[in-house]
């Protein structure tokens, strides 16, 4: 949404310049979390954190104070028709759709940031089209708010009729919600789905009616072959929250855990407050509790007593399978896409992935036991972290138990990287540690590398 | 790169308010294009488009003004590695990369935008590692500037290395450059091909030798599996331009050319000049040629030439193939997947894709040739245009010559939808114009959107 000068202000407010009073009372909320986390707020990599979540916290709700009447008007173009009883064409009439606008916008049942795909269509009329950018800037207003998927949909659907004044208005958004597993249920569950995802729709005008002929016409060109207007989720259907908080069977906010950490629920609340919203509004009443869950999962103090007796050491190896190759009559085993769950400490934001572990194998060891490694990927994903860290920490971690000669690759999407004002969807990033013989062979990191299979990235994505 | 204001600035800007002194003479010399191509800068259409690309081409160059040390500093962060002879990892010696990273900068020699994709490498030295978003963030300082691919992957390697100080960046870079065809050239070659692809590397410190380990395991983690060292250009080979509008065949520029528009290639000169370029420098000579002379496909004036006898008319009817599906006795056919090459009015940015025309045929015939067909889309195709008017005027057309019932449907990849503050690097748009029993019958509709291959949005995207 650039003006010539955003670089410039973004370098002003990251020297403290220009902080206005929502800011700060969101930095002092954060640092409240932070220390409800147990951690030290003046430790160097969290000294910054609360700024950095009060601005992306403000920029990414900054549409509470965008109209969309600035951003359409002087972008409606008069455009010729063909005439009435001939056809639909031009301005009178003919579909225009903007399909794969990747935008993301903010839960407001548990304040983590979501994506969605928007496909936005529009029915030209009294001879106007409007500039196709700005069916994106739109929809973007609406996303930058604390939303649920429906009324999103919506409220891009009601601001494009009212600011286009068209013949009807199409609007359609894949949402993806990221789906962390609680601590607790992470070893219960290795099947767990990282996503929830939904899909909703909203017309106008011609588009009014779901069985409209318009809506056929739409998804046909949104290729959306196998979906039918019925697929669709309706409006009834999405009154229950499509938010893991609300659905998982951790659904119930435990009392003890609001009784136990009233600053933190009480700071969570002023930071809505902070962004414009009314913390009693129906749907955030219970957002401070699922965000304060949510949280704990990253508790610095409990750390030990997550793994479930992991200390207690090496019961599972000894397997005969999992050799990759062998260098100098040394055996390489790998264990390759080992999920792990992690928490940002820079952005207080998820960040996730897959964990590939390479080793060779000390004497009287065949390999070790995939359920140990995880627990160990596990065990430093569930912390305020940076990916360089969880990396060494996974490989020293690993090489205390098997000997020094161990390579480790993280392979995680950021959240951080595809909300605030960065927004690289697609990309993803990579770590390496390499202890022992894989620091000093080449040869030995080549042939790990190799043995990752070429959809690891995607599979992340 | 977003700052809290940024939607009100951008507001302000529309309505005029701070236009400095460069928007301005940008502004002028756009006016003076627009009326070198034949066209009345006072229509509608046309009325902002100066103030539009002055404002895109200083957003799209702002990296002149930003400094690599403002973005780094404060987000680089101490983190402990392995001991030095134990391996390498977290602060010390991890490889760290973040890939696809989905950017876009300006080519020098023919000022039109290009799109590509950045990963960059880097291991951490001195106990420290830079926030991720940061290596975005820098190669999008050096992507606002008007760049050579080479040249691009240098500043960003030069910079980061300066900016971290680490033991080596690596930056590669796979950029794409639309190629239009010349209005002259586009109905000789109809295998042209629509970009121009070049992959771009640079590396410094453990980097700086292309035949080092530490590539060996950057490309691993690119999944650059066929890509050995040896096939990224070198420096060398690309000291030949990238840029269509030099490697063409029509590569020289007529000294006609620029004779016959003196006032246009000063305008784009005074451009370089407004963006705090050298026009004088070696690499931006010839850039305003270049651009004037792609700029001219689009004249207004010369229309009528450019179909070279396409008013003379139906020629190669009366084919036998082609049929889609019949409706009440009515033949429908269709010509899928026509390409089009077209310039956005609002932008001055081109816009591109296929056309999907649909018909039922008049008695007598059976189907229109495909090489007409074409010839209508390419005749309003080279035009200053609207996606929607160009929907409508080939609909209008077709139906002209074989009767009224016409569907035709125009997807599009939009440069000013990638470019500008926009960056919606996936998108694409889609509009339709329905003619007579395509009006009025929704199976007929529907009918024709079955035909379209489901492969067509990737393929022009």
């Amino acid at each position: 949404m650039g003006s010539l000068d955003e670089g410039h202000l973004c370098v002003e407010f990251d020297n403290g310049i220009e902080k206005d009073p929502e800011t700060i009372a969101i930095e002092d909320a954060v640092k409240v979390l932070l220390q409800g986390l147990g951690e030290d707020v003046n430790r160097e990599g969290l000294v910054k954190t609360p700024l950095r979540v009060a601005k992306a916290l403000r920029e990414g709700t900054r549409g509470y104070k965008q109209k969309v009447k600035d951003i359409v008007q002087g972008a409606l173009f008069p455009e010729v028709g063909v005439h009435d009883g001939v056809g639909h064409a031009g301005g009178v009439g003919g579909l225009v759709i903007v399909r794969d606008l990747d935008l993301f916008s903010y839960c407001e049942s548990c304040l983590l940031p979501f994506q969605f795909k928007c496909h936005v269509g529009y029915v030209p009329s009294g001879q106007r089209v409007v500039g196709l950018s700005k069916l994106s800037r739109v929809a973007d207003v609406f996303a930058k708010r604390l939303q649920d998927p429906q009324r999103l949909a919506d409220e891009i659907c009601s601001a494009l009729h009212h600011g286009i004044k068209p013949a009807g208005v199409a609007v359609m958004l894949e949402c993806l919600h990221i789906h962390f597993p609680n601590v607790e249920s992470v070893f219960l569950d290795s099947k767990h789905q990282g996503w929830v995802k939904v899909l909703v729709s909203s017309g106008s005008g011609v588009f009014g009616n779901e069985n409209a002929d318009a809506w056929v016409d739409f998804l046909g060109l949104l290729k959306f072959r196998g979906v039918t207007v019925e697929k669709i989720l309706s409006k009834d259907s999405t009154k229950q929250s499509w938010c893991p908080s609300h659905s998982s069977p951790m659904a119930k906010i435990p009392p003890e855990l609001v009784a136990a950490n009233p600053e933190m629920v009480a700071a969570v609340a002023s930071i809505l407050g902070s962004l414009g919203e009314d913390p009693s509004r129906k749907e955030l009443v219970e957002t401070p509790g699922h965000f304060v869950r949510w949280l704990m999962n990253f508790q610095n103090t409990k750390l030990e007593m997550k793994l479930n007796g992991f200390a207690c050491g090496i019961t599972d190896l000894l397997k005969p399978n999992g050799e990759v190759g062998s260098l100098n009559n040394k055996h390489m085993h790998s264990e390759l896409n080992l999920s792990f769950w992690s928490q940002c400490e820079h952005h207080l934001l998820p960040f996730y992935g897959v964990v590939h572990i390479g080793y060779f194998c000390p004497k009287g060891f065949n390999h070790i036991g995939k359920s140990l490694l995880q627990s160990i990927v596990h065990f430093y994903g569930f912390k305020l972290q940076v990916q360089e860290r969880l990396t060494r920490q996974i490989a020293e971690t690993v090489s205390s138990i098997l000997g020094g000669d161990i390579m480790v690759v993280v392979e995680a999407n950021h959240t951080c990287m595809i909300s605030r004002g960065i927004e690289k969807f697609g990309s993803n990033t990579a770590t390496i540690a390499v202890l022992g013989q894989f620091a000093t062979d080449p040869a030995a990191r080549a042939m790990f590398l190799e043995s990752i299979p070429d959809g690891t990235a995607s599979q992340i994505s």
